[in-house]
């Protein structure tokens, strides 16, 4: 289980990007991943194959209905816990 | 008004870190910003100087305990909308 | 063609994590990638798809010789020029 | 001593940027910072402080003459070791 964050960004298409980032979600939705948007990029949990596909197929869609996309994905495994984001959640709570 | 997201890692301090998560969030409270942490970093909105004057403080606090640190700003702010986490979370409401 | 840049950060096996890096370079080396090492992570070129399985075998790799990695992947993707290492290097010459 | 990594990118303005990342460039030259362009974003080295001035100001150029900016920077700091991005680049000569 691996916790990730994808941030998908065309450029050139206005300063306005919401329409692309939904539409990035609805790609996500079709797997089977946790979702949590952020403010600054969408948190993701589930199997590390399920998220790279994910990724890939999201950027893809974006990149359909423009000229250019800047995505990234950060991805966070261990193998010494259980590794959700609820569980990263509670461990920083203060 | 910017909406930021901060990381702070420390290398060599074992694969549990939220300590140092913890840390952070206690130098980010002090700041007058809005915090909002999420399981790959902590979501902040702001003014930019405060944004940058607890970034490199939040760095430092965990570096004196530490002996390497890579910490990362990412910051998005526009001129033409009210820049909130509110009103980005809204916007991609799905 | 994607420009791309991959780092991969073992947590919690000291500060000094060369020797990670340079197994995740050897990885990198087996696909059709061309490779621009840079102070602050990996910067390639090349197809989608390679450079999405040599990010995966990369980061496994690391993780299978240590307890937690995070690891990060950004591509750049565009339809309306040749994007590559070279022509992005200097298109901002200065 | 840190070694860092700064990217601005404008949206909205067109899938071209390379006249921001120059106008960024330009900024970072008037730093006592060492410069190293690379294709995924810039990487520098020096004292944190002047770092921290040169992003904002680079930042603040760009959104000067466009609508909305995402910027970030990724530092790397530690007390083991001269940190520089010669350094860094020979420890991983493979």
């Amino acid at each position: 289980m691996v916790v990730a964050e994808i941030t998908i960004i065309p450029l050139g298409e206005g300063p306005s990007v919401s329409k692309y980032v939904k539409k990035a979600l609805e790609v996500f939705k079709k797997y089977n991943l946790k979702i949590e948007p952020c403010a600054m990029g969408t948190v993701l949990e589930g199997d590390l194959d399920e998220i790279l596909k994910a990724f890939k197929e999201a950027h893809k869609e974006v990149l359909n209905d423009t000229t250019r996309v800047v995505s990234s994905l950060k991805i966070d495994e261990r193998k010494d816990k259980e590794n959700t984001i609820e569980r990263k959640l509670n461990a920083i709570k203060i």
